[in-house]
């Protein structure tokens, strides 16, 4: 009996995680979901709900109960996973957060940069409060968190909460696509080696079969084959570059290493067709007059160029996991305990993990090459100083955090642009205030 | 195709392993075996092979090739796993340690004390010549090293050689076994946290179906059930140890924790039964005699007595782990790589480990509790310092490697000690002359 | 204006206290001294406050305050050094520990094994007790602590409380002027480089005029010059174990490197002359028939054979470097800080340090070499554990602190150990009750 | 009799260095002056050489013998210390690095950036040859180097060869003097608490006769107060972020963190006055002009406009307190040693050491605040890549370099900025070829 709870439950992507629940329900054992949003969102987590409940009549589930809520505690008692997808205030705070960036001629961007460290100030204080009811009603519920910046997020809840967590992230998943496709080789045959942080991480070796193959991927992608998501603009990898680094960065390392291109495309980008958040919001619009339908009783496809691909393949896989005690090897987001040699014991870091019922158990990696350590400590320290800022509501870290981050790292103006964010988030911030 | 060479063939052991291999021979896809072993064992090790082709025969695997060498290179040119399982100097080398020990009024046990040290000084330069040879013969196999000190030898090839090497030890399958037992559990439902040192390991951890039990597994402990092995007197651990602990220690932390009585134990059967080896010497003619027998085509049960239960188990389940890039969690010794925080990244430790191709990728454990740091410490700086000494022939690292043996440290008599190890095994030692 | 109180000033060494004040009083700028004692020594204390102001007195110093208290506040207020050469239990709780470790057949000492201990369960609380009357009454104060166990206690005091504390020992100024003498060159022409914890510290270099002479000195051990103690027996270290160290270890080591002939020793003086705690008491005795004459206006020289040599000293010589701000390098005991690589950042060590008005601040040593790394670790993890029991009151901690101590580290007897222990100094552990 | 011999000994800087050694000339014994240069630098280093005689004779010191050489050998063979001030190219390959950096928009400086990199992968196989000298003919001899990037150049010395070496800067004397003036108060009475690399520094604490202002300090520079020196620009630092950081960066740190106000005023800088090189290309032609009047026998003050103060003060201070073993506390860039957490033990730091006949022993600090532990990561990992590149003349390393550097940071121009430095340097960088 799995009762599974999701926090920002209204969220389009919703459909796709039910579509993997139902695939698997038998191994999970599913029982009841518990769908749970903020009432500015009442109209669109009911349509949500009514599709949920329409899918899985389809597919001979009526027993499963659908449940919505608009607090938490009902919502979250008893719950086996409670899965966190909360945009505190949606996204017209995103694209707020993107356009304070290109103001300040900085990338904005949901999860690196200035946008990264406005949502982590707005997501932690509602992140922990949900911890703490798990604490207190679900005690030995596991929170998979796909909030965004899910690295910085999961890592607030691990070291101020005393609930289980696991953050997961598409980009691991979806690079192990690629990289298969690439090869014209079948998923399970291929093994990537991660480590780093959640939209910093690098494979550090792709074995076929068991052989490595590193080497040759690399050749590949230096001979014009491309590793990029939908959100990314795909520019292709110096390939002096990458032979020199011998691994393969996620596309999310464009923002680091190509950042006045990637600013050039966002400039052309928002003059065009919106930032990013704007564009979605259009995307968003269609898919719920979809899902309203109530023909509709699958995921449908358009969801696929929402951006999320393969999010519910590797939530229903990690559920799967932790619920059958599998102890397979999933990349995932969770508590370093030394596993990188060098970041904080505490820190969490995306890396290969053992997933069983008590959770997630990286392998041991060692140091990271040189080339990629200080980027690396960087981002870090520039989370750790967000988290702080977010929990205490402390200017002084949050001043720090803005001129450690490697994309912002301006002394000059990090106050304007701090008060800036504040003031444009008042609401969402009262520990600032 | 898999050939498989095993150094040390014409051990008695060797039936054990042979009737693993030939259940799992197809997942193993074996071709050859090829025993290796001295000439002064040339007897043994035809008893051996003809043992061996009988034992193929009855399960119709005839095609499977047995052949008998008495030097390295046809042995292990083009093998896929070498099994290294010798003995230097034979059980006479081994009673001899023993009884030197108790002359000197201290433990004479084959892996720990002064036992351990003199076998790795007589070993290692052997196991060094095997690593060797696999380098230029057969760099892609994997040396499995069942030679005792287990955890000494690994680490002296894995730090000195090239070679691809894994350490195997019966005893976290025999506590495996024993405490599935005690709960009355299947095995496969059973999972325990392993962190330590070879024969110096603890389960820090007991899950069943994925629920942590530790905690009754020790209070069965404590209320008189046991946990030891064939070869180690069962002394009872006193509860109120055992609960301060936390944990569950190995066997052989009896020598370490209650060395007083088992030195008495270890007095009175030497006086009454003679050492462990002495008495393994008579339980290994009457195994030779019955594996002569040309009616003997299976393992006998009288193996069971010899004190390597499981062995087999292990090794085919490491060797089919890594034929198949299976992934499966195992434990094994193996370079530690920060797994367990604070010993040497290049020291090898025994913990739970994800095996495939590429080999042993252990998981973050992070430091062991304070009552358990300071002894393993204190052995693995022995365990180096008689890795130098063995490699180097260094009188110097000898005597601070007995100094620094906590079932030694007795400044006073190192150096006594060392020179009547250094003649008594003088034939095997070059390296110090 | 430089109040000094010091706790426990009814002591036999006070007077070698005062007089090195005395020496130095303008440095310091000494305006008072403030002698706490229990109850039960006022007595003593009494004769000891006479007896300082005939020696302040006769050296024209009058003017300084001298007072006697019986509680901690008065004295403690408005200190700006406190000295801690407190006894609990007085010696005859000492003479106790040491006929307990003789009766479990092990060494009964102060500082190290089975005594350290119960004197450190008895110590820790009521140091704790000073060091928060420091932070309420006198927070710039420094704490020098000299009670023994000092690395324990200095330990418990700077991660229990906010109160600056710095451990002092006379064995590293002992070691300096013996070896001085040996190479009959100034005390200041030698330089020795100290790394370890109290009463477990190596010099590991030896430096004349700036040069290093360690082999020498070695040489010079080796060849039957010796370097001991008043009070620990003067075994000489085998030559071979001396020149395989590279190092020279300091007079308590003999307890952990000769255990099996200083236990004989000591059972030995205990037929005959009684523990060193009933020897003790009698020179006490002495003494204070001698402080108490009022003709007696200076350190008596028969205070030299109590054991305490130089303690005078190295505390004027501190006390001088905080309060000059000097940066002078002196050793101490202080917190690691990363210094001895491998050590908790936080454990308390012995080790060179430059001291200035902010305190100590150690010099990096990088890691302790194999030979000795694993036996402080052992020691350090004892002492940790023996402090986790002080604080708490905790059985558990106190048991493993038994089994981890390489002069006891038997499981089979540390409950029964523990349980006399707790008896025996009832009245001294309200904690456990 | 204490030989010195300095490596561009040509250098516009030697006689400040001049008049710092005469006015200590006894405490260190000077008894010869051997100036060594190439022979493109002829003419200065006999201008040099001429004025140092002069000088000599006007403060009676004739018998100080000054030679000149354009070899290695002779120059070092049996010299005490060994300067080296050496500049492979001259100010023309400087002010080639300068302009490199403007025509890729990016800082073009001589050891940060672009240009520091250039200048090291010129400078390592140099320094590299001077250490191999010394190894061989005055192996007890001090290398102490002035050679910009002081840090690389050191790190590369002290990890490349046996020779003793530790790294001088001025920046800290520069800091200490300007903090001093701050306050009001004597150079003595004022300590600073450094710890950072080579102009990636910080002052973590400043105490006056013992106490604390660092806060104070800060306030002052929040208020106003400037702390720069002549060849950085004197940008105030924003109050918010000095008072977040809550230490005091050095002054190279604006080319971090305010690096587009840094690099408007290097553009500006270049179009009307020439870059840095180009201007102190004419300051050096008027020096020489006055050092080779024949009536010139001071350091004369044009020279204070060079932009070197107090290196001469700097590098006597630490001459005698090597010489006379005196253990005063300096601030070099030395081994890590584990002084600061996290950054490797072998990594050369700038911080406060205790500086006796055995060369510069750190002071343990700690973990870096996260504020400014990425950012060192960062550089640090951008030296040792370059050192790598530097010492094998590797591509792939020079790269990954470029990238990890961040001021330069972009993996699309990586490449091509490596062939223009490779091409502009050829003849000084035979290593690539």
């Amino acid at each position: 009996m799995t009762k599974i709870s999701v926090i920002g439950g209204g969220s389009s992507y919703t459909p796709e995680l039910v579509d993997g629940l139902i695939q698997h329900h038998s191994e999970i054992g599913l029982s009841e979901l518990a769908l749970v949003d903020v009432e500015a969102g009442r109209e669109k987590v009911q349509i949500i709900a009514d599709l949920t409940r329409r899918m899985l009549k389809r597919n001979g589930l009526e027993q499963v109960k659908v449940s919505v809520h608009f607090s938490l505690d009902d919502a979250i008692r008893d719950s086996s996973f409670v899965l966190t997808q909360l945009r505190v205030g949606q996204l017209s705070a995103r694209a707020a957060d993107e356009r304070l960036g290109l103001k300040f001629n900085m990338l904005g961007q949901e999860t690196t940069g200035v946008g990264g460290f406005a949502k982590a100030l707005r997501t932690i204080p509602v992140m922990l409060e949900v911890a703490k009811t798990v604490e207190r009603l679900a005690p030995d519920a596991w929170i998979i968190n796909f909030t965004n910046p899910a690295g910085i997020v999961t890592e607030a809840v691990s070291r101020h909460s005393k609930a289980n967590v696991i953050g997961l992230c598409n980009v691991p998943v979806n690079m192990h696509h690629m990289i298969a496709n690439m090869l014209q080789a079948p998923y399970e045959d291929v093994e990537l080696r991660f480590a780093g942080l959640n939209h910093m991480v690098w494979v550090h070796q792709v074995a076929l079969k068991g052989k490595d193959v590193t080497e040759s991927v690399i050749e590949r992608l230096c001979n014009g084959e491309t590793l990029t998501m939908n959100n990314i603009k795909d520019t292709p990898w110096p390939p002096a570059f990458l032979r020199a680094l011998g691994a393969i960065p996620c596309p999310y390392h464009r923002y680091f290493y190509q950042t006045d291109a990637m600013l050039a495309e966002e400039f052309e980008a928002a003059a065009e067709r919106g930032t990013r958040a704007e564009q979605v919001m259009k995307v968003e619009a269609e898919l719920f007059t979809l899902y309203a339908s109530p023909d509709l009783a699958e995921k449908p496809t358009q969801l696929n160029f929402r951006g999320g691909a393969f999010y519910s393949e590797v939530a229903v896989e990690l559920i799967r996991a932790i619920h059958t005690n599998s102890g397979k090897v999933l990349v995932v987001n969770t508590t370093n305990k030394g596993a990188i040699a060098g970041l904080p014991y505490d820190a969490v870091v995306e890396t290969n993990c053992v997933i069983n019922a008590q959770g997630a158990h990286p392998l041991s990696f060692g140091p990271l090459p040189e080339a990629m350590n200080g980027l690396t400590q960087q981002v870090k320290d520039f989370e750790r100083l967000t988290i702080e800022a977010a929990v205490k509501g402390c200017r002084k870290s949050a001043i720090l955090a803005l001129v450690t981050n490697p994309l912002i790292g301006n002394a000059n103006i990090a106050e304007e642009m701090l008060e800036e964010i504040l003031t444009q988030n008042r609401r969402y911030l009262p520990q600032f205030n």
